[in-house]
């Protein structure tokens, strides 16, 4: 966390996974994760889903202008577009600054 | 959504369960989670917790003000005490302010 900016973006992705998809879905699920991890102003991700299929992951971005920019990329375009025939049955995607951050650890 | 305001507040809370607290946890956390849907400012919860203890649960509020004052309830403050001193490996806490929402639902 150190060298993240005092504040940055989080996009919050919310989603339910559909019954599809079961071979398709962790290789362009890992595909992305690295393609994202890649991309200009990629500080962080978060992913947890649970046994029912309900997953939330959060990515952090520098700027408003990189989340927009990973929106754009080409082979995120094309997953993000299999996602709402496929994979999902429902997500709800939210764009938030932030501005506050703290930590705990027990270590 | 769409009595939610136009801009509103994320608590994003990502947290590593501990090996402690296997009985009393599932107690405090249904507990708080019914205490902060009658918060004033409450707008909704998202929660997901893995196999791992991996969790990430997003709560969304009216205004920063909602959410210092939930911060400051006697009852949560009880229960973030324990959740440093049993609960929890490690945990970030974010605030951020959403600006941008798209849902998608397959109905």
């Amino acid at each position: 966390m150190s060298q993240w900016p005092d504040t940055y973006y989080a996009c919050i992705f919310t989603n339910q996974r559909s019954d599809s998809g079961e071979d398709l879905y962790p290789l362009l699920s890992e595909k992305m994760m690295e393609l994202a991890t890649s991309q200009p102003g990629f500080l962080g991700v978060e992913s947890v889903r649970n046994d029912e299929g309900l997953g939330i992951t959060v990515s952090y971005w520098r700027s408003r202008e990189d989340i927009t920019a990973w929106g754009q990329n080409a082979e995120h375009r094309v997953a993000m577009s299999l996602g709402r025939e496929e994979f999902y049955e429902w997500f709800q995607l939210r764009i938030a600054e932030v501005s506050t951050t703290r930590s705990f650890n027990i270590i």
